[in-house]
């Protein structure tokens, strides 16, 4: 895996957090394997999350009717989405590896790594009709959702009224990144660490590292409905 | 029912879009059955989306350790959150019914929507443990998502790689409003308002129109599993 590039997209307002070490653990890991890692710190950015006309500098394609997914995709073609934008494609163009880690927010991704999503996988970047899903632009690359719940591990079943936790997973996992071409590895979910004892949350830890560690041979899951539905 | 009151929380940066449209119609229409409607229009109002210290005033319950549903939950109870949270929360609680208006991105709402769910709906507010789902803060409530799509009708079926509609669903629908004990009306879908005939946008506008005159007498779904993945 030496040479492998790695970003994490990182959506959590406290370093001392379990999502912190989470994040602070793959770092280190992929780090002594020799993989290049870089880290999107989205709080400690203070990344922008609304999809506005501040997003394309110049003139628009239709002042008349603003329309961001169209006025993205033509400003990304000519270069002319805000520099915040330029940056996180290219980290995700050089990425082999996109690794999400965050707290599940109301059953998704907090509104803060949303708008990374909304904005950085601009039309003619991420998909362009009718390249999408299996040949969409971002192909030849993986990605992991990393992510801890309030709830437990027994709240989340099939026959539970949280129902299973890949109903989920689906607009992440399917909706996002597989619509963008790129594989899915199984996620990394944490169940509930602000409730279980000091000795649960190493363990949780100790196994993500282990993970990581073979992380590289891993097939991707099969992205379709069967997977989350089944 | 007139005295009731709608709250409409309403992202599309365009006032003249078809999400611009339907938003108008159900003011109006709901204005004229006399109704008390209130539009939290989220771009105009520059709604900030990120779930941060900055929300909480005054000190903090730890400072060392920063959880933000904590903290939020602990500053609700002491009158201690941000203005901007106090007053979409007085609107909630004030509200019988919620339109939640908006263009589908990437399977979910767009993220400056997703911030108002993170941010507005605070424990102690509109969940309180173990008062959740059925029990929630929010009961005697009702909500109701309207979207439009990119893709067309046929794109979301059981059988294609999109998968039917109904699954983007269960995270808003169910993970976030039934968890608050909101009861759901069936959602407003508008196909692909973009790619589709002048004519066809007319019918989608007055089926919503049409739809409004009789919100009162629906029923809301059985906001279980089943309905969604049946």
């Amino acid at each position: 895996p030496s040479g492998r590039k790695v970003l994490i997209v990182y959506a959590h307002q406290e370093p001392k957090s379990f999502n912190g070490s989470l994040k602070n653990i793959a770092v280190e890991e992929l780090s002594k394997q020799g993989c290049s890692v870089t880290v999107s710190d989205l709080y400690a950015m203070h990344f922008e999350p609304r999809a506005t006309r501040n997003d394309i500098v110049g003139s628009l394609h239709n002042s008349e009717l603003f329309n961001y997914e169209v006025e993205a995709g033509k400003a990304y073609r000519r270069g002319g989405l805000s520099s915040d934008l330029i940056e996180e494609q290219k980290k995700v163009q050089e990425a082999d590896l996109l690794i999400f880690q965050f707290p599940l927010y109301w059953f998704s991704m907090p509104a803060i790594m949303k708008g990374w999503m909304d904005r950085v996988l601009a039309e003619g970047f991420a998909y362009d009709f009718p390249n999408c899903y299996d040949s969409g632009l971002l192909k030849n690359k993986l990605a992991l959702f990393s992510f801890t719940t309030g709830g437990s591990k027994e709240m989340y079943g099939k026959e539970t009224t949280s129902g299973d936790i890949r109903y989920v997973l689906w607009p992440m996992q399917h909706g996002i990144m597989h619509f963008c071409g790129v594989k899915v590895l199984a996620p990394n979910i944490c169940f509930s660490p602000g409730r279980v004892s000091e000795e649960n949350r190493k363990q949780m830890l100790n196994a993500w590292a282990q993970r990581l560690k073979t992380i590289w041979k891993e097939e991707p899951i099969n992205c379709s409905a069967e997977w989350y539905f089944k």
